[in-house]
């Protein structure tokens, strides 16, 4: 049987293809690069609008005169080329399309490398550079070299403090930063049934961390539930054993708090031994920690307490903001103590709001955790978002059961 | 009878006192000037540490890392001294003190030019240099010249669409930006006692915007009402009528929809002039136009439907955003279409948060629009809450009750 990746993209690992794109997306950041190249190939042609998505998630909103500028200019390139567009306040990128804007089967490029987080849904979803997008705004399609696959087996269920988080860093751990370089993780295995959508968006996300192409689930009874919720009828990918040309496996059930030590992602150790380590700043949200249900997880321990630290929450899109509100998950967490600010990428990439000084500790939910990333002279550590609440509680890193 | 700055600082206008502060204040941008000064001072000495305040409101969470650095070290010197901390996410100083921490006849300083918002508790309120604080700080009083005062007296409601932040611009547009310069505004007649603390908050709030050092109400039963949410026993400043060296007179209910236009603040015209104006962005927030009377506002003319321009939400404070959430005002706000931000300044001073390209207008419900405050090259006009409303439904300059 095939690996997802050749079902999807119609011919053997090692072939290189050309593909129609179902969907491409570009953020306020590689939508500037994406169009003076597009502008320099000169055609004038921009292929299926409806299918072409610009979404302000970067730097929102503008945190400077030049930021405010380039945001000017794409706004207007939006209303021109008639391309589906997000402005200020909408969410992270792969968040808004996870909104029912990616189907299973579809192919999706994102001008940012965190487009893995797509194949979540069973697409093959993979980030692309800005003058790529360019031509397939131009034509409609690109080329790829049909991955070989790493699968990742999981057997189990999660229980205790650990989550899908947790799970993601032991994968990057595991593999290493370049692990997979230019592979498919297809994410499998009896445990892969227990993983709601929102775990495989986090698990699909850090794909990338080991050097994959894409992270992928086969679109299941999960899938078709969450679709389902947008009004959309989902095609079920079922796979049985696959051949992966290379395995590891995973036991959800005896999986552990992680953490991503500073400045390496795939340096992975147990949250408890670092615990007491005090911190600066937490951080939730991002692509990889901002939706749903990390808030509702990170609010269902600080309610009713006061965070020991700044805490700055991040909801990955204006969808998961809304149903924080509905829930009182945001009021839980605005009385905590907590800063909660625009849905968009927020600090991740240390542009603005909650940047990081010299010498200062950030306990982040994010993905990334290289020298400087959050501030210059800053350090980070990556985990999930109960860790990231008992930390904010203590001022210090603490396991989500509460510190030794 | 004498005036109330008269009163309060217990001699005639015209001389020259000194003064315990009751309460003095700084942010985080003049906290860091002021520090230098104390520091410079050397004594060592930091009087009554439960009465100085510091409160993160300018530029939170930080935006660069030279922001983080600065912030990080003002936060050791709170720990060190004592004082009263405020850490990004509490909201714009001069809201959280008047949050239950401002009385009827307090002297109180801060180290930001609208801290003659306090005045509208019957304080005497009023701004002073990031070095005057420095000394503040290690003696405990400072020197004042007891202003002259010019009376405004309201007579009538507000009644249709005009609100308190109509007749602040009507205040300085008929007194000019140095019509009051160095003089106390005192609000009275017998109108003033239909206006809310929210509506004397944004009066006061804007004297400093005719050159006056401070704006202010006597204490009445709605002061009383007010404080007494936050478990405080109010005195009341009586009043009778005053002589004041220079008087206005203005109708609440003859009062109408204004625009500050771009680039004076005292340049003032009725809405109706500059309707079908096109804006590319709205900004509904700061200590004058961010409470939550303000979001209530705006929200009862956008809920149900989608805002046409980008539209920036930034609530004043933390106890803003937590009524807002409460009340399902926020999530009205959210789901029009707005960007929700937090707590704080916001872009008003353009220093991130929404700062506006060249050639752009911004339609904002802030207290100032000269030249490049929130943006090289962008244009300002200042309106109420309800008028940012309707501008924010039309994408362009609009009247609360409808754009014609």
């Amino acid at each position: 049987m095939n690996t997802l990746s050749e079902e999807i993209l119609g011919a053997p690992a090692g072939s290189y293809v050309d593909r129609p794109v179902d969907r491409a997306y570009v953020h306020d950041g590689t939508g500037v690069l994406a169009r003076a190249a597009w502008e320099e190939i000169g055609t004038g042609r921009f292929t299926d609008p409806d299918r072409k998505y610009l979404i302000f998630d970067h730097i929102v909103p503008a945190n400077t005169s030049v930021t405010a500028d380039l945001q000017h200019e794409l706004r207007a390139f939006a209303r021109r080329t008639g391309m589906q567009f997000h402005d200020v306040g909408s969410g992270v990128c792969h968040q808004v399309m996870a909104e029912g804007r990616a189907l299973p089967g579809e192919v999706i490029v994102g001008a940012d490398s965190h487009t893995c987080t797509l194949g979540a849904f069973g697409a093959f979803a993979t980030g692309v550079g800005a003058t790529d997008m360019a031509g397939i705004w131009a034509t409609g399609e690109t080329w790829f070299l049909v991955p070989e696959t790493t699968g990742v087996l999981f057997e189990g269920e999660l229980s205790g403090g650990a989550e899908a988080k947790d799970v993601a860093l032991a994968v990057v751990g595991a593999l290493g930063m370049d692990g997979a370089t230019y592979r498919a993780l297809e994410f499998a295995g009896e445990g892969a049934a227990s993983l709601s959508i929102a775990d495989r968006l986090t698990l699909c996300n850090m794909a990338v961390e080991t050097g994959a192409k894409t992270g992928m689930f086969r679109s299941d009874a999960v899938t078709r539930a969450y679709l389902a919720s947008f009004g959309l009828d989902t095609p079920l990918q079922p796979g049985g054993t696959q051949r992966y040309s290379a395995e590891i496996s995973i036991d959800l059930s005896a999986q552990e708090p992680l953490l991503a030590l500073p400045p390496r992602v795939d340096t992975v150790c147990p949250v408890a031994e670092k615990e007491g380590l005090s911190v600066d700043q937490v951080f939730l949200g991002t692509c990889t920690g901002g939706r749903y249900q990390d808030l509702e997880r990170f609010a269902a321990i600080v309610r009713g307490k006061t965070v020991a630290v700044r805490t700055v929450v991040v909801p990955a899109s204006r969808a998961v903001l809304l149903r924080a509100a509905a829930t009182g998950v945001l009021s839980d967490l605005v009385e905590a103590g907590c800063a909660v600010a625009t849905p968009g990428c927020g600090p991740c990439l240390g542009a603005h709001m909650g940047v990081i000084g010299e010498g200062e500790v950030c306990l982040s939910t994010a993905n990334r955790n290289f020298r400087n990333r959050m501030g210059v002279g800053g350090e980070i550590y990556l985990a999930s978002p109960s860790t990231a609440a008992a930390t904010a509680l203590a001022g210090a890193i603490c396991s989500p059961e509460g510190c030794q």
